[in-house]
């Protein structure tokens, strides 16, 4: 492999400063190492390449390497270093262990870069390069789900202004016009639509008048559309607006919103589908809304199925990028972890596990605390995979622990509390409770878990002591600790050794939390369970909804649950391991073509806003050199 | 060169069914007959290429080919083959008649490539290949305008929400935060708003309340904001809108609008801009509004020029694609012709030009009848890039002078009348008066006209000839027949020769319609009189635009005429050579980054709707092959 040598500085310098102080290799030689030849992969500039989904046919034959995920205890507002846990891992297995690796991660969204978040490819010395291309557009997956998401969305209320103003025939006969020789036919997408209709006939004119009505007329119910269009910027101001107020749209107005692009059911697809022409099917059965009958209308209704694969045929193919460390890393779909299931594609870890084939790692990560991240991952990603992770990862934090343990809040933008900076073993030892549920739930798919401790300089050796105390106590395979952030590889060579020995005495089958043939409110009820709750509350929204779901067939879909990631109940102030509580159900959506039911636990902000003095007040170009700067 | 032979069937097939029976060759082929280095461009696939900038400062020593612009009669609505002649005319001084050639064209917007219109790549025997990576993403500028426009108006908004709800010391708290050692500072582009306010003062704290409150409060008159959000979809719903609707949004609701994404000022500054740091600049500058005491309001003011031109660090290089005869072409920019210049950025023809070298050819389109698009190739494009265009060409269709010989309307989508597939040879005569004033008012740029004549099937012998003598009589330096949608390159030969021609005996300096010192209306008048206008006529809403321009220091800006293409006046069905008609001028706007005023004759749509059958129904991917189906 082609790993590089980091010279590393202390204290650390800013990520951006770190991440420019490295010349990447060119990407093609990252490829190289993967045994990739030029013809597998488009490169997109000098750093980045597509692989190309044939990739997976070539490579049928080839065994998986062994499959790692990384999910973290339920976090502080600060965020506990997963992503740097995972590169840091990477870097360790392929620059220092001299394994065959691959790292899949979640393209970060665009907008938040711009507000308060900063960049999401890792840190310190364990970072996705060139963190620019990393965080900005990267291979234009995200711009092409905007694309896609939004035609569908015009499509729609344009259908229902022309159904408006026009009768069955005059619609019908503009479905189908005559072409030179005066003859009508219907296209391929038609005859979805009208198999779905049980309609068998094959020529325009053999429809009845009453079959032409039920071809031609969706009659979308505009109260019942879910669809809503989606931007990647931070824009509070599209949450809710009225749309249709020009004049030609003659008093169409109706009221919808924005969400930012990552939440669009089309990244959910991206992430979940195994191919083309899965991915063709999958696009054409997103739900829209129903029919004043309460039947479901869906993109292929609407003639855009094909279209929108056609938008989303690059965007299939993940990206191939690099870490500091020169170790590959594949970039591929990020869906919002809030509504969707927070996690990397599947073609992606496909692709990456032949890649690295027997005794190779491909270590990905799980968006939120694992009572999300890994759940979704095993239960819902895994399940359309069929792939079979062997170790899971559990990163903690000594300033996370003592929060669940009692100490005082945490918040963003704050100074810590001196509770977080000086020595306090109670206070660790009595949020262990959290990180001890944690291990017991994703011990019971079946993996090995490992407890990687995330180490800050304040850390004490008997903080740690304590953590790993309650970690093997509570059977985790092993509990280690890193210093990646500060030290790259080097720093999380132990866990990359703990992860090896995890992986070699993996024995057991995945076994999933709930099977998919119970009905939806038994799947919720599993899912509570986990949390700790002891029981359900439905509102009657969402009892409406479980209804429609059931009587429409989509029951045995996976479940997607949308709760806060700081508690494991739906109070995010309820620290530790909170049991005994209620689980409110608030409503009940469905992502049909991605392939889940999800509830609503509480209320899910689906765009985020920007702050007075937002990043981008320090975002600038060099135009010198065309560098980027101020970027974080 | 690496041309490649075509082999031509007749009749000739879709242009989806040519374009697809040609293997382009790899970019890097054609970027290596440019004598591009690898190091000189980014490869985006196999088939796309983006020429970075740095080459033109690397070639500023070497001499420039010859400049063709090529424009068009007053179209029909089908439109008078302006692209495939541009394309076709390079593959004749490319593959026939051993010149070094560039084509430098627009990006075509996306959104309209599912609605009526189809694929804007040319036609027939001359296309720019692949044809679906140039209509769809290609490498993603237009996203990238996209994200940078919708960055811009999510920030007016929020900044005049939280403007709204905090004292001027609390907004300037938050603006210039305490670092670490509680020291505040201003950031580079605060310095350049202090720098507009004549605030010499380098420390926060140094200012007194006054200037606090004058930096921090950019005080937006919400009446006043012309920024509006764009989408590259054909979504008519989104014309007029209420933002603002949602609860946390506290009832601050506005009425505003999406245009289409092509009609940002974005890209207007993306096709006029000259460097890195020329885009920075134009892109700080860029006006949203005013105050509310009738300051002009800046992305600068906002904190955001430094970010907008992160977000188009990428699309300010040009995309190397190539024709179906192997020749080089680079598309860039393509802004709204309706309210913009319609012209292909100079940064392209910039590069071009040294790349041919002395002897060679670049071969750029101007969008609309040259009344617009030729007018502002000159007054707009070439005033700020100092570039001369040697010979301009006007294409021409006997179908389109027969309509402006009195001609029945010419539908799309409807059958044509009899009038234009028979023999009329005075119809076409009358028609005359249209090219000629064309060629009468393209010669007074001082450039050699030439004629280009796109032959269709029915056009006869005498009709032909007629077309010629009236271009000869009106001072075309020549007049030609070409056959390029049918027969490629070999079509266009005699046209390849004639510009040869007009190029090498081009002698007179580059004179514009009007100097810039002159006041905005006096340069409107000027464009007027082009028209055939007797005078211009101001609604009281344009008075008061052109008085604001002028206080705010804009008047020495050129003009953008917003005017129907179809005649040259403002009365689209005024065919021929109208005169003596007063000139309306409804309202009068500014682009004020990319550096021109635009008055609107008349109302201009800029974002277009789909019909009942949008040409997505046909659009589908084969998920066997990969390859794009239906599109036209």
């Amino acid at each position: 492999m082609s790993s590089r040598k980091l010279q590393v500085v202390s204290p650390v310098p800013a990520d951006i400063d770190i991440a420019n102080s490295v010349v990447p290799l060119h990407i093609s030689q990252i490829a190289k190492d993967l045994n990739l030849d030029p013809d597998h992969y488009d490169l997109y500039g000098k750093y980045k390449a597509k692989v190309l989904l044939s990739v997976i046919d070539e490579l049928k034959e080839g065994q998986d390497g062994y499959y790692v995920v990384v999910g973290g205890i339920t976090p502080t507002p600060l965020g506990e270093g997963k992503s740097t846990t995972t590169v840091g891992l990477c870097q360790a297995l392929g620059a220092f262990l001299d394994k065959k690796v691959v790292t899949t991660l979640r393209q970060p969204s665009q907008g938040p870069t711009f507000g308060i978040k900063g960049g999401a490819a890792g840190g310190g010395y364990s970072q996705v390069i060139p963190m620019d291309e990393f965080n900005l557009h990267m291979t234009g997956d995200i711009h092409a789900i905007t694309a896609a998401n939004n035609l569908l969305a015009a499509a729609i209320d344009t259908r229902m202004f022309h159904e408006s103003t026009q009768s069955d025939k005059a619609l019908f006969n503009r479905l189908c016009p005559p072409n030179k020789e005066g003859i009508r036919t219907f296209n391929d997408i038609m005859f979805r639509r009208l198999k779905k209709l049980n309609i068998t006939k094959t020529k325009p004119e053999d429809l009845t008048p009453e079959e032409v009505n039920k071809f031609a007329r969706l009659d979308i119910d505009p109260d019942s559309i879910t669809w809503r269009r989606v931007m990647d910027v931070n824009d509070r101001f599209l949450r809710k607006i009225t749309v249709g107020q020009g004049p030609d749209e003659k008093g169409m107005v109706r009221e919808t919103g924005f969400d930012i692009s990552v939440a669009s059911e089309i990244m959910a697809v991206l992430a979940l589908t195994t191919s083309l022409s899965d991915m063709r099917e999958r696009l054409g059965k997103m739900v829209i809304g129903n029919s004043k009958a309460g039947e479901p209308v869906t993109a292929d209704d609407i003639g855009l199925g094909g279209a929108l694969t056609v938008l989303m045929k690059d965007a299939i193919n993940p990206t191939l990028m690099q870490t500091l460390e020169g170790t590959p890393v594949l970039v591929h779909a990020g869906p919002f972890a809030n509504i969707a299931h927070g996690n990397s594609s599947i073609v992606a870890d496909k692709i990456a596990l032949k890649l690295v084939g027997p005794g190779g790692y491909v270590v990905t990560e799980a968006g939120f605390g694992s009572d999300i991240g890994t759940e979704k991952f095993m239960n819902i990603k895994c399940r359309y995979s069929g792939l079979k992770p062997q170790c899971a990862i559990i990163v903690a934090t000594i300033r996370a622990l003592k929060m669940h343990g009692g100490g005082p809040q945490v918040t963003a933008g704050k100074p810590l509390d001196h509770a977080y900076v000086t020595e306090n073993v109670a206070l660790v030892e009595a949020g262990c409770v959290n990180l001890a549920r944690h291990i017991v739930n994703t011990k019971a798919y079946g993996v090995n878990v490992v407890v990687a401790v995330n180490m800050f300089s304040t850390d004490t050796d008997a903080e740690i002591a304590a953590v790993k105390n309650a970690a093997l106590g509570a059977g985790a395979f092993d509990a280690v600790l890193c210093t990646h952030h500060a030290h790259g590889g080097k720093g999380a060579v132990d866990l990359g050794i703990a992860v090896q020995k995890a992986c070699e005495n993996a024995t057991q089958p995945l076994k999933f939390l709930y099977p998919l043939d119970i009905s939806i409110k038994e799947k919720i009820e599993a899912i509570a369970r986990s949390y700790g709750a002891s029981g359900v509350a439905y509102s009657e929204q969402a009892e409406k909804q479980i209804e429609m779901y059931t009587k429409q067939g989509f029951s045995g879909l996976p479940i997607c649950m949308a709760k806060t990631q700081y508690s494991f109940s739906d109070n995010a102030s309820a620290k530790g391991a909170p049991t005994g509580f209620v689980l409110p159900i608030r409503d009940v959506r469905g992502s049909i073509g991605a392939g889940f039911i999800y509830p609503l636990v509480g209320t899910m902000s689906t765009m985020p806003g920007l702050p007075t003095r937002p990043c981008f007040y320090d975002i600038d170009l060099d135009t010198e050199t065309g560098r980027v700067k101020g970027l974080s």
